[in-house]
């Protein structure tokens, strides 16, 4: 199937080639004619943005003049714009744009958002030029050929999404930050760092891996806080991405619908899904019900409901307070995060890839690990409401065995991993929750990913913990909200994003 | 050295038999001449009791005399009153009490605690009959032969301790709930049994075991509940055991003790206390400082601190929030607790020991285990002053590697289990307390006991997280809690104690 869609997208590209090579008016041409008007715009909306971040748009203009005078004898041509990378302690995620004509071929040029017309304007409105567009299709060539990264490097295909308001498409791809040598090397034999002069971004790797980038393939990083990406891409998702924010609700039960047809309303207004879930609590959530129906909640909404918590689970995890589109605090964060999860796995189950241990784990059965409240009690510990299958000790029932290993499968312990970690960070997300007086709780990260155990057990233990008073959101792209802000918000402000947030 | 302490007490036991033989009075004997006294102090502490704790003392004795006339055909002696037992998902805890004169020689009849007091009189002041001190002998003497348990069964000979209140010697003993077949079977071929009617027993085993005590031994389980026994137990011995609770501070930096004398007051003042910490945080503990000072607090003022918040951890963790004497609340609990620790330890290491695996954790280096913020940043997230080695991913360095155990021992990985077990149970804990605003952490429960690399890093991350506002505090009987709450409350109350708390 991958080496079809490669064999494919290459005949493409070389269709492309070669009417730009003829001279024909590629679709991307098209756009450039509106190129002065599109300035006119720009002006407008950088004052609108400096009036609402605090900082000038002559300050913004010099930066992004800063940036592009940079150059290390490489060619002329930067293309670093349509990047933005997140270079995380586990995962490296890139995403990046392609500028090409909407699916159904109507055009807009304008975005509400001053920020992403900014970055459509001065990031991406310049790379109309032949030579540009010759290094933009080497570069999306090369990426079409991720093959040669072998498993370890993945385009999430099925995230792709054609952005009207930026005027392209946006890639997702992604790879281990063990690998980056090798990524590095790869890239490094090929000529696409000629035409990337600097490149937004942001995680710990950005500066880890700033040397390294800068002396194997001249390119600049642009390091953008990792935060501040993280909050940015957030709330671009939530405002532009149709479907992207969603939550799970227990499967609807014929006859006790809100609107009284016997079926629920797959998006319930706020006040009902909470008035609902507050009824639910009184009567159904003290046995754990299956939250595995996927709702989506009104970006409008989720737009203007302030403070909210982020809960971002990569190899470790970070919570935010969100006060504002870009106001924001780091208020806590756990240790016990994905990296938690898939290091102990390998070490205990010689798993060797992640996605099918998730898998795996969706097999096994905790509770042949871990000790439940009936272990200790041989029934329920009714006074606290504690029932007989509570969770008491994570991997606690291995202390109670001989052989600790025995009628063990690695299943089973990885499914005892992955509900001890989703747990603790869902406890954790609460109890900040609570302190932070925050209805909603966005959790975001790589950890998410490919994974519907820990999302749908979130989803209920928010629920139930709060008695039905807050609720658990996810993202489609929830691993690439940081790449994403890195890339939105690079070549036209402060590299380090600090005039965007307060902490 | 245990066989010698065996023989030494076998000798002992032997000359009392003897005396008790011949007609000579002992010890205990002296005691009963003070009983028609202590029968009316137990009538008044008994009305005192029932006024603050809202029972009428009617009540409790009938519930008295139902216990007492509890009897299944076995002889008419019921030594159960001097026991007092915890009966855990991991370990089973034993109480037992010895009617003695104290060391000195100085008699004290009454405490200054109603509750004690009744214990005293309703539950241990009819033990002076020929056929009661026999079966305490003979009790006292199958105790002393408690190697026939093996390493699984542990008298913790330091920790006994003589209490002028109770007029005895308090004895704590514990093994394996694994092992409970075992043990009834042990106590079953002996007939100490027979003299034990009814036995004050809390944790989940109260439950679990009843029909197994009752029909293999003809014991009737008084159950106390899990959260009461602990706060009793707390209390008492803040109350009445001297330096019983303490806490760790920094090593003292000469020239600036608080007493201007270049040295620190090992029992500084609450107030001192906290102004000394809060400094510290400004200009200290942002690097970590070696929290193994350990100090007392005056017993005076932690009796009139509330609330309080008691983490109490065994196989898992519950968090309670304690308003007074006897008015609590299960708040929170965590399923990663000492459960979580040794049965990960044993399924990684193949460790065998606990006390053992906890000393091999002390050699380990867990940095080879963890991912610290250095190696995702090369260097600190300054930003939210997260220094480089501030850990990030709890075994998270395993994910970067090719094979993830090559240079890894044991011994790290149970330095890595116990950290991160500690740490998470210390972020609850943090969390709880700032959402119930309580200043003072009691952290109890026997994942603490022989185990001075989690109560030091508690100590710090307490500490450290609320700028020196909060302490964590730790017991000397810190895994007898519940135990010797079963054992003083048991026989002259309501057996499970639901008119002492509030919930």
């Amino acid at each position: 199937m991958g080496a079809l869609l490669y064999v494919v997208r290459r005949r493409r590209r070389a269709r492309e080639k070669a009417r730009l090579a003829s001279g024909e008016a590629s679709a991307a041409n098209k756009a450039s004619r509106s190129q002065a008007a599109t300035q006119r715009a720009t002006a407008s909306a950088a004052k609108t943005a400096a009036s609402v971040y605090g900082s000038s748009s002559g300050q913004r203009a010099s930066v992004l003049r800063q940036s592009s005078s940079f150059n290390l004898g490489k060619s002329n041509v930067d293309i670093g714009g349509v990047l933005g990378m997140d270079i995380g302690g586990t995962l490296a995620k890139l995403v990046y744009f392609e500028k090409k004509e909407p699916p159904g071929g109507m055009v807009r040029t304008c975005s509400r958002d001053p920020l992403v017309t900014m970055k459509r304007n001065l990031s991406l409105g310049d790379l109309n030029t032949r030579e540009q567009k010759e290094a933009l299709m080497q570069f999306y060539t090369f990426m079409d050929t991720q093959e040669q990264f072998g498993k370890a490097g993945v385009r999430d295909e099925h995230l792709a999404y054609y952005s009207h308001e930026l005027g392209g498409q946006l890639h997702f791809f992604r790879f281990e930050t063990r690998l980056m040598d090798q990524a590095i090397e790869l890239i490094s034999s090929s000529t696409i760092h000629n035409s990337i002069k600097a490149l937004g971004c942001t995680g710990g790797g950005a500066y880890k891996f700033e040397d390294f980038f800068q002396k194997r393939m001249g390119i600049r990083m642009l390091q953008m806080d990792e935060m501040a990406s993280l909050v940015r891409g957030l709330q671009f998702c939530i405002a532009n991405i149709p479907g992207e924010c969603y939550a799970f609700e227990p499967e609807p039960v014929k006859g006790t619908g809100a609107n009284g047809k016997g079926e629920e309303e797959p998006m319930a207004s706020e006040q009902d899904t909470f008035r609902n879930m507050r009824m639910r609590h009184m009567s159904e959530l003290r046995e754990k019900v299956d939250y595995s129906h996927k709702v989506h909640r009104s970006r409008t909404e989720l737009l203007q409901s302030y403070p909210a918590l982020v809960v971002s689970i990569g190899s470790g995890v970070s919570i935010l307070k969100v006060d504002g589109p870009a106001k924001f605090e780091r208020v806590s964060g756990s240790s016990i995060g994905g990296g938690t999860y898939w290091g102990l796995c390998r070490l205990l189950t010689g798993a060797t890839d992640y996605d099918d241990s998730l898998d795996l784990a969706d097999q096994g059965e905790s509770d042949r690990v871990d000790m439940l409240v009936g272990d200790i009690y041989g029934h329920g510990y009714n006074k606290f409401q504690l029932s007989s299958n509570t969770l008491a000790s994570s991997f606690g029932k291995l202390v109670t065995k001989e052989d600790p290993r025995e009628g063990v499968t690695n299943e089973d312990v990885s499914k005892a991993l992955i509900v001890m970690v989703t747990m603790n960070i869902g406890q954790v997300a609460y109890l900040n929750a609570k302190l932070y007086d925050t209805r909603r709780i966005y959790f975001v990260g790589n950890f998410l990913r490919h994974n519907n155990i820990s999302a749908q057990r979130l989803a209920y233990a928010i629920a139930y913990w709060s008695g039905g008073e807050m609720e658990a959101l996810f993202f489609e792209h929830e691993g690439y909200l940081g790449a994403l802000g890195a890339f939105l918000s690079s070549g036209y402000e402060d590299p380090d994003g600090s005039s965007d947030e307060e902490s």
